[in-house]
C-alpha cells in the first residue's frame, strides 16, 4: 500500500489530521528522563497515538547528539506498537542524484520511514532517487513557515507566478510520476495554502507552523482541506511534546492532542 | 582564525585549489578493506594531502550505512595528521531557526568541521544559525552541478536575474554580516559561474562536477578564479577516490591528486 493511501486509511479511522512531531530537545524534555530520547518518545507516542495520523521525527535532534541509535528505536516502536500509524522522516535532505540515493537509503533502508520531507531547490533529478519507490511518500519543501521564506520563495518568476507556486507545480505535475509527492506549505503562511488549494485541489499538504510558530489552526483546516474535506496533514511539536515538563508530561500530551483534534473539529463544522 | 583566513593560508602553503571529498562507497571500494571507511579515508587523506587545501566529506555516505562512527573518525584524524588542512561537511541541511540550530551542532559540535554546505531555499533567518559563528564557513548552495539544476535555479525572476543570481546576492551580500558565507556553483555551469565571478569579483566559490560529473577544470579555473587568481575550491570525488580499486588505490589517487593540480597550474599559466 502506498504512503499516501496508508494515511488516507488512518485518517478515516480517527478523523485525525494530526501529526504528532517527534523533536526531543535535551533543554525542554522533563528533567526526570535525563535526556533520554527513546523513553520519551514512546510516552508520547502511546499518549497521543490515538489522536495522531502520523508522527514525524525531526532528524537534526537526533544527530546534534549522536542519538541516532534513539531515531532507530523510535520508528521500530511506532511500527510494533501501532502499526497502523505512518511515520515521516523530516530531514529536508537534496543532493545531486548519487547522493540523493544514500539519502534515500538513509530515511527508507536505515530508518524504515514511510516518507520523507525533501529539499526542492536543485530540480526533478534530485528528488527522483526519493520518490522511485512508489510505496514511500515523499514531502517538498513549497511555503515554508520560517519569517524568511517570504525572500527566497515569494519573488515572482517572469511568468508570473511566485517561485513557491513554480515549484508546486513541478513537484506535483512534472516531477510526480509516481503520485506520491506532496508539499509542505507553513500555517503562517495562509493566502499562499489558501492559493496552493485552489491551484491543486487534490494533492496532499504537510503543513507545520501551528502552535508556537504562531499559525492559525482553524484558518489553515478551512483554506488547507479539499473541497470534499482531508489531504491536510498538520504538525504540531512543541506545544504537545512540552505541554508539561513534569512527570505527567505524556498525559498533558494526550490532552494537547485531544485539544488539537476538537479545533480541527470545530474548523470542520 | 576563520575558516576563510584558514583556505587562504593553506591555498598559499602548496598552491592547490584541490578539494578531495571523502566520500565512501561499499560497492565502490576496494575490496580487500571490506568496507572499512575510516580505513580507506585515511589512506586517501595521508596519499593526496601534499596536494589537497581541504577535504570534504559527503555526510550521506555515512548516514546511509550507519557509520557516524566513521565520520567522526575520520574529520578527527584530519586534525590531528594534518592540521592546517580544513574540513568542509557536505550536509546541505536546512529547516527554521530552532532546527538548523540542531544541525548547526551536528556539523560543528558533533563532528567539528571547519565549514559547512547549507541548502538556501528557506530564506536568510535559516541560514544564521550556520553563520553566526564567524569562524566556521558556510558554503549555500547557487548553481548546482546537476542536470536538473536548469529548471529550478535558472529561472528569471521579475527583477530579471536568473533565481541563482538571487540567491548569490543575498547569500553574499544580504545574509553575510559575519563575512563567512561563500556559494556553490557547479563546473558544468560555466556560463554561469563566469557571470556570477563577474558579479562577485572576491567570493569564495565551491566548486564541484568535475571529472565524472563533466566539468571542464581548465575552463573553471580560467572563469572562476578572482582577476588576481584564488578565490577557488574545486571538488574532486570519484575522479580520486576510486582511481584504482586495487590495494593500490592511495598510490593512484597521489597520483589523479597530482595530476588535478598540474591541469590547474596549466590552467593558470
Amino acid at each position: 500500500m502506498s504512503f499516501f493511501q496508508r494515511i488516507e486509511q488512518r485518517q478515516s479511522q480517527n478523523n485525525s489530521m494530526l501529526c504528532v512531531g517527534l523533536d526531543p530537545h535535551p533543554d525542554k524534555m522533563p528533567s526526570h528522563l535525563k535526556g533520554d530520547m527513546a523513553t520519551f518518545n514512546k510516552a508520547i507516542i502511546d499518549a497521543t497515538a490515538e489522536y495522531a495520523c502520523c508522527f514525524k521525527p525531526q532528524i537534526a535532534y537526533y544527530a546534534a547528539y549522536g542519538a541516532e541509535a534513539a531515531l532507530v528505536e523510535t520508528i521500530s516502536y511506532i511500527q510494533k506498537a501501532h502499526p497502523d500509524i505512518p511515520v515521516i522522516l523530516d530531514a529536508k535532505r537534496n543532493d545531486i542524484g548519487a547522493t540523493a540515493e544514500m539519502y534515500a537509503r538513509e530515511a527508507f533502508v536505515r530508518y524504515g520511514a514511510d516518507a520523507v520531507t525533501v529539499n526542492p531547490y536543485m530540480g526533478g533529478d534530485t528528488i527522483e532517487p526519493f520518490s522511485k519507490d512508489k510505496d514511500k511518500g515523499v514531502f517538498l519543501l513549497c511555503r515554508t513557515s520560517n519569517p524568511g521564506a517570504e525572500e527566497t520563495q515569494n519573488i515572482t518568476s517572469s511568468e508570473g507566478t511566485p517561485y513557491y507556486q513554480y515549484i508546486a507545480e513541478k513537484a506535483l505535475e512534472t516531477w510526480n510520476e509516481n503520485k506520491n509527492i506532496g508539499i509542505v506549505v507553513g500555517a503562517t503562511a495562509i493566502d499562499e495554502l489558501r492559493t496552493l488549494r485552489g491551484r491543486f485541489p487534490q494533492a496532499w499538504f504537510l503543513v507545520p507552523g501551528v502552535g508556537a510558530q504562531g499559525g492559525d489552526l482553524q484558518a489553515v483546516v478551512s483554506y488547507g482541506s479539499r473541497a470534499e474535506g482531508g489531504g491536510l496533514i498538520i504538525n504540531s511539536s512543541r506545544s504537545i511534546l512540552y505541554a508539561s515538563s513534569g512527570e505527567d508530561f505524556a498525559e498533558k500530551a494526550a490532552d494537547q492532542a485531544k485539544d488539537f483534534c476538537s479545533q480541527v473539529e470545530q474548523a470542520q463544522a
